[in-house]
């Protein structure tokens, strides 16, 4: 049995990641739960996993916790990943807050299987060479080497993909991207459009704000930067690919010319057992995908001037450095005030591009200087829209 | 550098074979080259790749040679088999004839790109049950083991695809299928095509007769039976996909539901090229998919009832014994009858299950009783085509 922690244990992804651990008896134990502030579904999950330890985020809340030990705040967390007894950390906490996690459960030498993008948006060249520390330190006492296991369905795709052949024989990886509920609005409709009708018909189950921004298609910017660092390729290696029927899930041209991807139903349980049961694949009951009953697939480039977003994703991917912790924090920002209704849909990229440029990118920056640059950009945001709101 | 044996080196295979050598250089040493009776682009082939052995079927033909040794006949290359120093044999002899030689390969306990299906849609069993007995043997020798490795590019996207999950894992594998020229025609309009029409438009590079068994689904159906031996799974298992662009070349799904497919132009030359390179991926320069180029693929289920040779083939698979080999031979004759506008299209189908109700299956052939099935089904199917005519 493998013994799993699950942080961020009550958002959608920590929900998705339950459901596929019922779904496979016998082979998962819950070591430790860790949640934001959602209590009410905390309890309900200490009765049915049993956790030794549960950890919740803030810290004035109460809840009925058995014989499992409670543990608060960011230190609780930081001990709970420190004294825990896993194999494997699920880390589905939202936003930057996951990357001081991260950095710990690899110094703790424990595997993760990665939901949180935002760590290696942020940090993806730290994080590669702390593992690459660790693995060092790890292989000296013949303990087994630490892996990162990405959940998000492209990235997936891509490892599922590349088990087809070596790292070395890489040419390019095709990262799909349905496009978003607007990918057929023009500039024009583009300004009217309210959170309201981004959030109507998401293909995927998921958090609000990762629906904007795949409406913005600056989760695919995202998601263009993690590819780079979790498969180690140029980013001119990675080619976005509009696939509005999000069925092919990434694709990895080798060398030689042969792709080979991933498809299946847009499903998340799918992506998350496959990061939990790896190197196996368990048996399940999810949804299959029928290819005679989907009848058409479609292809497309994406419009990068209707989508800005993406661009500055790729910006950044290509930059390296600090510049995509800014985006990262300029865009949690600017969707917030979206969702609020305070700034119109293209205003978040507009927000985001103003806040590139007046940052002063540095290049191997250190944890603190993440964090640092995270808070400067989220203040320069919040500045710019104040600025965009008077207009 | 990999010693190579090519069988059939002036056929459609065989030639693509030899391109893509050229496009490898310092990769591979071919040692043998053999082939029916095209002797003047043998003579070529061994100017330019100076084997060590070439072999003629016909006999009577004379041709200049160099240094290279010279046999001829079913004997001769049964003897190049056995004597030559090679790592690995192309077996692209034209349909049965391939048989004889594959088992000898076995038993010289070499490996084989194999691209004459009929050596596993005759034979499947009976070649495994070698391939096993031969592994024994060499295991105990500590020498390496002998492996199948497939050129059809269907079974090529299987086996590339099959990388990301274990044998026990396959749930299912989607076999993807052009569908043929003729697959928007109504029953009536299959009555009056001709062999002209059949051979206008072929998407890949290939042979009359294969031509003509992609029309019918025929080939189809061979790949079924092939499938079902080469990956040892259940009739039931395989689903035949239309897909008439040809450029997802086939699929495995695993246990959990995901999907992992082969993607390129069709280009039988990176089949060939993967069998050859195999453990590694060698790059090339053939032309490279684009999906944003592609723009639609698309994917239907075949109508068996106006294809019933697909249906045949199923039958086959599912039956085992000789039955394969029946449907073989008779499709031989069919299909060149119909080349030379003796019977119509449908008639192919019609030759084939005719002479199918006739058979008297037998369950765990031997190769000279699969060898005399062969016979008697291609007396069988021109006694049911001359029947025909008359009509």
């Amino acid at each position: 049995m493998k013994k799993l922690l699950i942080l961020g244990s009550t958002g959608s992804i920590g929900k998705q990641t339950l459901d596929v651990i019922r779904n496979s008896p016998g082979k998962f134990k819950i070591v430790g739960l860790a949640c934001n502030a959602n209590v009410k579904l905390l309890e309900e999950q200490i009765k049915e996993f049993k956790p030794k330890f549960v950890c919740v985020n803030n810290q004035e809340l109460e809840f009925k916790s058995g014989n499992t030990k409670v543990l608060y705040g960011e230190n609780g967390l930081l001990e709970l990943i420190r004294k825990a007894d896993y194999d494997l950390a699920v880390l589905a906490i939202v936003g930057a807050a996951g990357l001081r996690p991260a950095i710990e459960i690899i110094h703790a030498g424990k595997s993760i299987a990665l939901a949180t993008k935002e760590v290696m948006v942020l940090a993806g060249k730290l994080v590669n060479e702390e593992i690459k520390k660790k693995n060092k330190e790890l292989q000296k006492k013949g303990k087994p080497l630490i892996r990162l296991f990405p959940i998000d369905s492209e990235h997936s795709a891509i490892w599922q993909s590349l088990a087809s052949g070596q790292h070395k024989e890489i040419e390019k990886i095709f990262l799909t991207c349905s496009g978003g509920p607007f990918r057929n609005k023009t500039t024009e409709e583009l300004q009217g459009l309210t959170a309201e009708d981004a959030l109507r018909h998401p293909t995927w189950n998921m958090g609000k704000r990762i629906t904007i921004d795949s409406a913005t298609l600056m989760n695919k910017g995202f998601e263009v930067i993690e590819a780079k660092w979790l498969f180690d390729v140029q980013t001119s290696q990675i080619e976005v690919i509009i696939h509005p029927q999000s069925i092919l899930h990434s694709a990895v041209m080798f060398k030689d010319g042969s792709v080979i991807g991933q498809f299946s139903l847009p499903d998340m349980r799918l992506p998350i057992q496959y990061a939990l049961s790896y190197p196996e694949r368990f048996k399940n009951s999810f949804p299959r995908l029928s290819f005679a009953q989907m009848k058409t697939l479609t292809f497309d480039s994406p419009d990068m001037n209707k989508f800005p977003c993406l661009k500055y994703g790729l910006e950044a991917a290509t930059t390296g450095g600090t510049l995509a912790t800014v985006i990262n924090a300029a865009d949690e920002i600017a969707v917030r005030l979206f969702l609020d209704n305070k700034i119109k849909f293209p205003d978040i990229a507009n927000i985001i591009g103003k806040t590139m440029r007046k940052h002063k990118n540095i290049q191997n920056p250190t944890l603190g200087e993440i964090l640092k640059t995270d808070t400067w950009a989220r203040e320069t945001a919040m500045k710019i829209s104040n600025d965009l709101k008077i207009k």
